[in-house]
């Protein structure tokens, strides 16, 4: 899988474009089309939360009474589009007719994105004057794929994409992942827009039934604040342009894997970027006797407002990890729990270990670390990424709209 | 009820003594004893956190194997001893030996408490030298209850007390709430330390029967930081020193309301010396089909990172407040939900209505704001109090052990 910091390739039958409208106040680009321009299988899945923005509820729509094959997604920042009644709806549906019209599609085969701030009506003049320039600047450069990822962020500093080629029987397919979002991150379906495109031959329901467990496993395993958006989205499209078909069970198997491990590394990079983030945590839950358990503790953990800040000053302190734990829900015996802080001893059956405070600090200091909970009563186990909590976040959401 | 500001009386038969044993690493007071000579009925409510305390262990313990009859409480801050295994234990059990010694009591008649830092060994020796001054300096001066809540504080800028006399056919009767907590503070039992002392005629059981109803509605209806602490405790003690029985349902609502009013003023003191807190907030929940469904939106706004760091800017953006009741799991219909900050309308069936941005933002920036919320739903109601999220906060659980 390629890096960040590589260049990222589009897979056929796919072109990216991005422009400038006017919707963000900064002035930067703010509108980002995906243009399949002979259509392409298409499965999402959505925000649980009840407040849902416009675009997602016309999203789902526009995708059942496509039965799944869009054309096109068109997607604007600095404005979510939410809680903006019948008349955010209608300017959702009207923001489709109109790249329908442009590329000579129907309306319910393009899907809308939104994010941004809840509550302000979505400036429509705006975005149509930026939909003719952004199916113009389209194309399958490597430098679009970057421009596209610029053109979704936020309060993003930096933006997220990753790639990965399969290989089938000596025919290669390309899958590429792009996402936003560093605030309001939380599971329910957690990123709020991430879209991975690729080449592959596949039909609306094989891309669904991958989505889903690869959502659970990788987006729905990070929390960033404990907020669920409103706009959360993630699609998978696939233009079925290379030679490579789902058909074998090796071939769903290995674009499995890949779509898993791009939506993994969108994961990561989202709350690498969190507001704020001083310290990425992987949280590594072990010994627990069910994911669904250990996702429980792990959100708990990762949602501590005390646990949090003790991370921003890399303090050892880890009976606020163990009273997370105690008060997570999971019926657990807590006098079997150890944590360890990287490969460093902190609490054993409950109780603390001597430790040296200095070093344990050290590890805490580091920008990424790894703390280990054994739960020592079942055999699963998860990963689940979470962050600190920094005056710097304070910052950001304090001021954010005033 | 009397105000912070004033003079606390000490009801008959209750004895506060407090001391500096040198646990508190600020050499300020960090030892207070609760001393009934002729003994006390006796209620409590404890931490519902699975990792809890060695002295709520001992004094769950002590209640059941005295019946509820007690003659001290004795208090020390600056340890929680918490997550200290069986030599915790101990220690709390051998603190309660040497005050039962000293007092010539039984051992299972005194409750221990500790409130502090998690996972370090309880001081004993420090604790028992205290006692003694501890014992000496208890009397029933007025001084005396300000001291004794100066002592079991922690991160807490000011101490906690509230009264109130009550009066039946003539009869006078004192009630006496002292409390401490300033983070760590969500309901599942909220406040870490809070003694209601009285001389009413009351037997155990009657005690209990208030004090789990109050607690509901006054301690388990504020959050500070989302956090449940481990050492929890509430206790309900009575003397009957006064000529005032709970045998008639008059006497029994009178001193019911006092303790509630009691428990309410020190739940909203706590609130307002919570941990960086600049703005009180008082959510009002109006319209839900039962509490617990006005409890669980309200405890999701509460912890809301997102809205609790737009009230520190004082940022009216109320969006965040209902994609905090979008995502709390009751399964309402949103395009009801009503929103006002004080009486300002702000939002109608789901959606914004026009307000003057200056004007909300003026209102937010008061020490003290109302948020109404009406979920059009059902005719109950609650008031839950809560703080934002500040800079502050982080630093002060940032810095708070190394």
């Amino acid at each position: 899988m390629t890096s960040p910091t590589e260049q990222f390739k589009v897979p056929s039958g796919f072109r990216l474009g991005s422009t400038t409208c006017g919707i963000k106040q900064s002035g930067t680009p703010d509108l980002a089309l995906i243009h399949a321009p002979e259509g392409a299988a298409a499965a999402a899945v959505f925000t649980k939360n009840l407040l849902c923005a416009a675009p997602v509820i016309v999203g789902r729509e526009h995708l059942a009474v496509s039965s799944g094959r869009v054309h096109a997604v068109i997607v604007n920042a600095g404005n979510a589009n939410c809680a903006t009644g019948d008349s955010g709806i209608a300017a959702a549906k009207k923001s489709c007719e109109a790249v329908a019209a442009a590329l000579g599609v129907e309306p319910t085969q393009v899907i809308p994105s939104s994010t941004g701030v809840i509550g302000v009506p979505l400036p429509l003049e705006k975005l149509a004057g930026g939909i003719r320039p952004a199916i113009e600047t389209a194309g399958d450069c490597p430098n679009c794929a970057e421009r596209f990822a610029r053109a979704i962020m936020t309060t993003d500093t930096r933006p997220k994409l990753a790639s990965a080629s399969i290989d089938v029987q000596g025919r290669t397919a390309t899958v590429l992942g792009i996402s936003k979002g560093a605030g309001m991150i939380h599971p329910q379906m957690a990123t709020m827009l991430a879209y991975v495109i690729t080449d592959v031959q596949a039909t609306p329901e094989q891309l669904s039934r991958i989505l889903g467990p690869v959502a659970d496993r990788t987006f729905n395993r990070i929390s960033i604040d404990g907020d669920t958006s409103t706009n959360d989205t993630l699609m998978l499209l696939a233009s079925g342009k290379s030679d490579v078909s789902l058909e074998s069970r090796a071939a769903q198997m290995k674009f499995g894997k890949a779509v898993e491990a791009i939506c993994a590394s969108l994961a990561e990079q989202m709350v690498r970027d969190g507001e704020g983030v001083k310290h990425l945590v992987k949280l590594q839950i072990q010994g627990a006797r069910s994911e669904k358990e250990a996702e429980q503790i792990a959100g708990t953990i990762a949602t501590s407002a005390l646990v949090k800040t003790a991370w921003a000053g890399a303090d050892p302190n880890w009976g606020r990890i163990l009273a997370a734990i105690g008060r997570s829900g999971v019926g657990l015996d807590i006098n079997k729990v150890d944590i360890d802080f990287g490969t460093l001893p902190i609490c054993r059956q409950g109780r603390p270990v001597p430790f040296e405070e200095a070093q344990a600090h050290a590890y805490l200091a580091q920008p990424e670390f790894d703390i280990s909970i054994r739960l020592n009563r079942g055999s699963r186990q998860i990963t689940y990424l979470t962050c600190d909590l920094t005056a710097d976040y304070v910052k950001i959401n304090a001021d954010y709209r005033t």
